[in-house]
């Protein structure tokens, strides 16, 4: 099943919903739980396709051991929720938040919730929901545990995000040129990446699709969350360092490249291919029963061998799903195993000021037996050292531009 | 001085920063707190000026009794930390999440949190972060308290956001005509509203800034939270009701009309007119010293003399500050007074199926004797039915996509 991937737009089954509460409750079985209170928007998006806006008016679902869900929310939401949601629910409404006593979400929530429950809650779950619960609360995060493993339509929706964000990235790649505001590429790449999206699914929901099509240029790319200026350019030379992440329609996904523009400087080879070299060790590691802690020290170890200990600042990977960033991850300490059906980052990297950052990220499923790449980029130094020249457009652009701009100032 | 506003574009000054932080300090004090765990963003940024990405990496903000704050995050994002935030700061990292034990978030926690500490957390605060608290930890929001009044210098902000939403509003009422797509319109008028906010202040933070302009056409106007339909067209007639609203670089407001196109269908006549007259009564009694629970109670109550009882889906208005929905709240049950600084949608509204919905909402500050609208956009019915003809561009541009599109498929 995990070989062969079927890129898919379009909503869940709801038998594909409902084995997800299946396997919910299954994991409540196991601790004894009479109900299990969800209010992370991705679990609850994960439990009902529904993906809500999230103001200060509680949405909050609860899955019963046996039968169907109930989901609370404002009356204001309950159209919509009815019109997007996938699945057998019970529909319960508070008026408003705040209320007056009697009328709180709080007073629908104890028609449901007994005193003698045993409640499961995230560890997400915020101190104002969690002091509303009568009955013992647990602390768990159980449909968080079961997104770990994807579906066959998972994997097809994210190889469905993956597509397009390939997409996006080679349309960065050709654009970069020396000079060029990052922020225009972004523009084009994200507005054909959402244009796609909705022409493959007309009914794909904005609140759950983003997009970036970002690169850092060399003067910064030593610090990998660094965007605080909106009006950086692509620059001669390299490391750049790409950025395209998104969400298509709630599925997550990324591919980033180290680029460089026309020349690679001397000191960056090195950096470059011993960050390879790391990468590969990572996708050796990252295959069925291998510890996830253990990747990542692997991989670090490697790294520090070869003198970079100073300039390592993050984990090998992390996983995506309803979201592009979650649990698992390949971090030294998570002591977990690796499982067919996860999806991680595989982006093993280091940052050297005065040089700059070098790290690639794909999104990578694990197979029964190994893994295998869901997003396409170039990986070879020749293929990422991208032909920055203007373009004849680009002249024939900055020449009319003279000419319309003559007599204004500078 | 709540009389002389001025719309304002940069970032806080110290001071502005260190008074927010003498407010909360008090405020702990009152509660005889040693420390205050901040963990919500928006507390963050109006502690810090930082906006941060909020990924699965915990960034804790630990503001004590006496003394400047400590800010705990993942040390990644320590430069960028540094080159945004504003007002003095203690920076205390953690490697990575997850980290082996001895190199966790929560082992840094514990070297300033002491046992004997009576430590203050946000009622968002999660479980996951909550448990780790040494000593005894209580839920009590003082920075949402503190957040409720607004300095001169956030009055500024938020008045610069209205006026580019009233600008946006505009561009959407001018470009609106039947058959054209909300979402063309959309994209035009938050392009113009964060270009314009880049030129008057090209430091702003594109990750605290967002802007939205549609508008619901009649045929589910009386859904008010229904945006399921990516590509809904303006329409013949109404009521329309348009949705403008934002974060500019932090500070956010709205601005929302009910509105017509070329004609005003008879039946919509009166239930526009009792919303003005309800808006008018929510004007009047949103003012210091009354109850904020008061105004939406008279207001529904007046609603309900007209029979609008069950057409009622929303409170009267909610608040502005770092987001664009927050405390605290025009809301049958909020038992507060309203005081001066204070900043309040005034948006009291109802909902009828076969009609439509009838809403306006403003961005509105609480002065010293009563209130002034920040946001400017048409309140008459004559100006609210807006000439929706096709204009010469209009049907040049139908008529070219005919000639191009002659022979293809419908």
């Amino acid at each position: 099943m995990l070989d062969q991937i079927i890129p898919f737009a379009g909503a869940p089954s709801k038998n594909e919903i409902s084995q997800r509460i299946t396997n919910v409750q299954s994991g409540m079985a196991d601790q004894g739980l009479d109900f299990y209170l969800c209010v992370n928007p991705d679990n609850i998006f994960y439990l009902t396709n529904f993906a809500n806006f999230v103001h200060e008016r509680p949405f909050i679902l609860l899955v019963p051991s046996k039968g169907k869900p109930v989901f609370l929310m404002p009356k204001l939401e309950e159209p919509h929720v009815r019109s997007r949601s996938v699945g057998e629910l019970e529909y319960l409404h508070y008026f408003e938040f705040p209320a007056p006593t009697g009328q709180q979400w709080s007073d629908r929530l104890t028609t449901v919730l007994l005193a003698e429950h045993k409640v499961g809650i995230e560890t997400f779950c915020p101190m104002a929901i969690a002091r509303e619960v009568p009955g013992s609360i647990e602390a768990t995060d159980i449909v968080d545990e079961v997104r770990m493993i994807k579906s066959e339509y998972e994997i097809g929706r994210i190889a469905y995000t993956c597509n397009l964000l390939s997409k996006g990235h080679a349309q960065l790649l050709t654009g970069a040129r020396p000079g060029r505001m990052i922020v225009e590429l972004h523009s084009q790449a994200t507005s054909t990446m959402t244009k796609r999206m909705l022409m493959d699914n007309p009914n794909s929901n904005l609140l759950n699709s983003k997009f970036a099509a970002i690169a850092q240029p060399p003067e910064i790319s030593h610090d990998p969350h660094n965007f605080t200026d909106v009006f950086m350019k692509f620059a001669q030379g390299g490391p750049h360092v790409s950025i395209v992440s998104g969400l298509a329609n709630g599925y997550g996904g990324e591919v980033e490249r180290t680029f460089f523009m026309n020349t690679v400087p001397e000191k960056a080879r090195a950096p470059f291919n011993d960050m390879l070299e790391g990468r590969a060790l990572a996708y050796e590691l990252t295959v069925p029963g291998n510890s996830m802690s253990e990747v990542d020290r692997k991989v670090n170890d490697f790294f520090k061998s070869k003198g970079y200990g100073p300039n390592l600042l993050h984990r090998t990977g992390h996983s995506f799903g309803v979201t592009n960033h979650e649990a698992p991850f390949l971090a030294e300490g998570y002591e977990h195993e690796i499982k067919p059906g996860m999806v991680f980052s595989i982006e093993p990297g280091f940052y050297i000021q005065g040089v700059g950052g070098f790290r690639f990220s794909d999104t990578v499923l694990i197979t029964e037996k190994g893994n295998k790449k869901l997003t396409d980029a170039p990986e070879s130094l020749e293929e990422l050292t991208v032909d920055g020249k203007p373009s004849f457009v680009d002249s024939a652009k900055s020449l009319m531009m003279k000419v319309l701009t003559k007599g204004s100032k500078n």
